[in-house]
């Protein structure tokens, strides 16, 4: 069990974006820049979660945090270009999920 | 935080696809049909993690599980229609890790 057959970049890369939420704000992060509250209210999940995958996100390069020094402070969010590159695997699992996936 | 943005296929589809193991998982099954040792002995992870990851992979109609009665019994893992169609997922995600990945 300690020897893998995986490529050890595949199975990091897997392992980043494969972190629940992160893949749903990737595609919310392709709409443009944002701020945290709108990140936020356009996703079901807590701000505690968002800042958590936001920060692991920043850490591995693939967000770009900028702070504007305005009175209140601002924010914005954005994909880096490793950030951007994932548009081809968030574009795939799109068209599976409406090819493949039943809702009620 | 009720509303989302999000299609309900593509929400649904990312929350399958996005539990740790899971694409690993596929990307194995996709070298053909196999027996949990298998499997397992390819995969950094517990026997209970895998037969849980499993588990849900059927309930989902991603992998099929078919019993040999033999003595002992056999038990073959293989990916369905719909599992074999995250190919372009599984193979976006490795072309993006070995690109963009940096590991020690």
């Amino acid at each position: 069990m300690t020897e893998t057959n995986f490529s050890p970049k595949f199975e990091k890369g897997m392992s980043i974006l494969s972190k629940r939420w992160t893949g749903l704000i990737l595609f919310q992060l392709f709409k443009g820049k944002q701020r945290f509250c709108e990140i936020q209210s356009a996703l079901p999940l807590s701000g505690r979660v968002l800042s958590e995958r936001l920060k692991e996100l920043e850490v591995e390069g693939i967000v770009k945090r900028k702070v504007f020094p305005e009175i209140p402070v601002r924010i914005e969010y954005s994909l880096t270009e490793k950030g951007r590159a994932t548009l081809p695997i968030i574009t795939a699992t799109q068209n599976w999920s409406e090819e493949w996936i039943l809702v009620e």
